[in-house]
């Protein structure tokens, strides 16, 4: 077989099949993949969450990651900031006639090995093969269904205090660095990663004091907490200094004008707690390596209503916007 | 607004959000739709139909339908030929920059209006925009959420019936008409039509006695019935005489070549019956609208072994082989 996805792996004949047996079915380890209309399943439980994104990041192979590696790990995030756990997942793929198949079948690997760790099953899928020129190279959709564990009538007020599980803005930083290939020999990598099992934990022990998760991904931290006030009238005040930033990923930031507030992640996780509980979640989430760098970075308050605030080092505020235009298309 | 997607419309930020209200949660009317990481969903069954595809054909609109109406009637056809009620549905759009904004509300709406039509909601969604060049024009993914009502113990066994729901290739003849501007003026429009209301119904009413349901969409009804027969050691014999269709595109068939058994079909279903149960199966299925021309075409048998072969009009047997290599790609 040569090297190269063709047209005809896309037509559901005898190729589709193969292809598919070959480099999915053989990894994802699901006789229901195959040949079936829908796969039928089991959920044990009252709710189910249900989320799907597309992923089209450019490269798709990059430090710390590739574009299955962040498809599994996105779609399981959505799930597990929902309060629930990741159970199945759906995968579509759209391919470019003349794609690697050696580089389908690193990607596969990848997203089996993430599905696994997590527990996962990839149940059902599809794959379409467009001519040369109308995809680049890749995308892939993913969709999940997990089942809810936590539920909490906590509503967002003033005093309740905003965790970050870590450093942010190295996905972005790393995607950025790959596109321009720069800075080649910096140990800045994706910090692509599913937090189910971390966040789980969480919403098993403490869901009553949790008020909401959220993964910062496109638009980042900036966005995802403008996303939180909505309409809700309350603020959020940032505390600058204790953002937890990488020193190269700082750097970077630093001599290319970037503000990693604006930057995507693609493992991390905002918490918001009720007062009083942010150490008990700290306890929790710095137990996992994923989380070892979990801090308190801000206060919901009702001064600066409707709006992100940051206490600068030099004690002013200054406003954080929603991400209105950037320059970096195709971060996931 | 210009009439346009803008790059900057994926990015997460201020522009996606609009965008997404204004196109999509508008007319899905879902508020679960926008901000949130999942949809929380109650499903009352004992177990669930879960599928996903993804769409590319090309053009986006053709006679009879567009990219967004194919997108909803797939993923609801495959949770109906897998005996579910569909009840959510999830939708990942990948957007060329530059695409027309008014294309995009026309397509949500037709969405819109399929699932409608079919009692599904559309609860959770995502919007990639990716550069001029990296996509022609529009992707759609949909994944889909089933309630199973009917689950047959029923074995695929000699002297079952084969039913197909109606004129078979007019699908893949439309698109090919539309993307060749060839006989323009032809009454030949896709079928492309949401079938759970009629599969349901039946699944409801002889569950039983229902070996299986398929859809045959790329490969058509001789790559669909070759999977049917898999390794089950037997064959199917079709009575060429009987299989339906329509006068237009049998005349294209025959001026261009094509074998309408190797055609694409988005609105219709093969149903295999236990023998004795093919009249009670087309008293229900010709009820409906898109079922109206339903009618037995094979049989199963234990002759022709592993082969679909068809009973030609001079009494000859031909093998219907499943699809290898077409030369119509993206024809869903």
């Amino acid at each position: 077989m040569t090297d190269e996805v063709k047209l005809y792996h896309g037509n559901g004949g005898v190729m589709s099949h193969q292809l598919i047996k070959d480099v999915f079915v053989s990894r994802f380890s699901c006789d229901r993949y195959v040949s079936v209309d829908s796969a039928i399943l089991t959920v044990d439980a009252d709710q189910i969450a249900y989320t799907t994104d597309s992923y089209v990041v450019s490269p798709i192979f990059f430090n710390g990651g590739d574009i299955g590696k962040i498809a599994v790990c996105g779609t399981i995030n959505d799930l597990a900031v929902s309060g629930a756990k990741p159970l199945f997942l759906s995968c579509g793929f759209i391919i470019e006639e003349g794609f690697p198949l050696s580089s389908l079948e690193k990607i596969a690997q990848s997203m089996a090995d993430t599905a696994k760790e997590c527990g996962v099953q990839i149940v059902t899928g599809d794959t379409k093969v467009v001519p040369r020129g109308c995809a680049d190279q890749l995308f892939i959709n993913t969709s999940g269904i997990g089942a809810v564990i936590a539920k909490s009538d906590a509503v967002l007020g003033a005093g309740d205090k905003v965790i970050v599980t870590g450093t942010i803005g190295d996905h972005g930083t790393s995607i950025l660095l790959s596109r321009e290939n720069l800075f080649e020999d910096s140990d800045i990598k994706s910090d692509c990663a599913p937090l189910s099992r971390m966040l789980n934990d969480l919403s098993m022990q403490m869901g009553a004091e949790i008020v909401l998760m959220k993964d910062p991904t496109r638009g980042g931290v900036a966005t995802t907490l403008n996303e939180i006030i909505g309409n809700t009238g309350l603020g959020i005040e940032l505390d600058e200094g204790t953002i937890p930033v990488a020193t190269a990923v700082n750097a970077v930031c630093t001599m290319l004008g970037l503000d990693p507030l604006y930057l995507a992640n693609e493992g991390k996780a905002l918490v918001v707690v009720k007062q009083g509980y942010e150490a008990q979640a700290l306890h929790i989430l710095t137990q996992y390596e994923c989380g070892k760098d979990s801090c308190v970075i801000g206060t919901v308050t009702e001064a600066f209503k409707g709006n992100v605030v940051s206490k600068t080092k030099t004690g002013t505020h200054r406003i954080i916007e929603m991400l209105y235009q950037d320059q970096l298309p195709r971060i996931c």
